[in-house]
């Protein structure tokens, strides 16, 4: 049997890996000894937990900033004839995070890649929104400079009314509250906009209001939120 | 402590429970009594192989059909102060499936609302291209009239383009081949398709091709991939 890629979900919050993974699907990463991993310490920590003895695991970095020509050599394992495994941060690889390019390189080379069920905050924020989910987009972050924000937000508004397409996206977590309130300032009243925060840990939170609502509910993101990750969606 | 409506992804081919949901999620799903579910037989099929007892179990329909005014009796047991179970046909419950106005009704209400990480066919599609994950859009089913899809096809790879958004969307699995076709005819030589038909099953299938080499290597929908199912995915 060829070796195969596996592409594994990560915890979202500091939950047991049993809310993480199905239990078949963490057998196949107990078997596993090669690894490509956004960050060492949180994937060390996440496979440690999921039994791992780490000592023993081969580990190679892939992030943001790992350049095409740089994707080659994390293959190799592969090559070699075993089985690996790729994990982002947080969530799945290579939705909002690094890795498709890694990916592509395996298809290209024609080894298996099986990707794993598991956490997307993405659509886990979708599903109990109580959005429409027949038509959605993410968009990634919006811009930083406030001008280009703006109409980028009345933009990702204007196209959510005309085609119903509901509209995901996130930001930095220190930079949550200040996107609240550019959206609460630039939306129509009746704009459907929902938070989801930190999901999956105990204390998290998701909710759906109108713009009108959420001026009269300001979530507070100075202290009860501060710099947990946030999905922003938004209806119009 | 408040009832919960939990959102309960469901397998997307015929494999055990322990390949679809943590453990920790099959555990809390054992405890419910209420379900709302989009189809009753798959529905007491799964929750059967969960090691529920399905005779003793409350079970109401929630489909395409259910209209707006049907909602509010299906949260009953909420009101009684019972957590329950929201669970689609394939996957995940209001992505793509019905059940995002069920949500919206439990937000309402004030009910707590829990989305379980488990098998998105979207998301592992997305994951496992090796296509842009950094923004996308999901569209749905495109239109059935040739002349109408053919536009539709045109318009979603000029987005691509333009705004470097992937493009996901499915078929009614018989007119898949047919889909295929139109792609071909369609889009430019240059773009990127990606098939992933049957995820999870383990006679899965995922590959990316340029439309050139799909051409050169077209799918076996007549029989091989005979009605199953396949999120298609589109980069310009």
């Amino acid at each position: 049997m060829k070796p195969v890629l596996y592409l594994i979900p990560s915890p979202l919050s500091d939950v047991p890996v049993t809310g993480v993974l199905p239990s078949d699907c963490l057998d196949r990463v107990r078997n596993l000894t090669y690894f490509v991993v956004e960050e060492l310490r949180t994937a060390r920590r996440y496979l440690s937990r999921a039994g791992l003895s780490v000592a023993t695991l081969h580990f190679s970095e892939l992030n943001e900033h790992t350049r095409d020509e740089e994707l080659y050599p994390l293959l190799e394992p592969l090559r070699k004839g075993y089985s690996m495994g790729l994990i982002s941060e947080a969530g799945l690889p290579a939705v909002a995070d690094p890795g498709a390019g890694l990916v592509a390189l395996a298809h290209k080379e024609g080894f298996p890649v099986e990707p794993m069920p598991g956490p997307s905050s993405l659509m886990m924020a979708l599903m109990a929104s109580g959005l429409n989910g027949q038509q959605f987009a993410f968009n990634g972050y919006l811009p930083v400079k406030p001008e280009a924000r703006r109409r980028r937000i009345k933009e990702l508004e204007k196209r959510s009314g005309a085609e119903g397409q509901t509209q995901l996206f996130i930001e930095t977590p220190y930079r949550n509250g200040a996107l609240m309130n550019d959206l609460l300032d630039t939306c129509m009243e009746s704009t459907r906009i929902t938070l989801a925060i930190d999901l999956t840990s105990p204390g998290s939170f998701i909710c759906t209001l109108t713009v009108e609502e959420w001026k009269k509910n300001k979530p507070d993101f100075e202290v009860k939120w501060h710099k947990k990750p946030c999905v922003f969606i938004l209806q119009a």
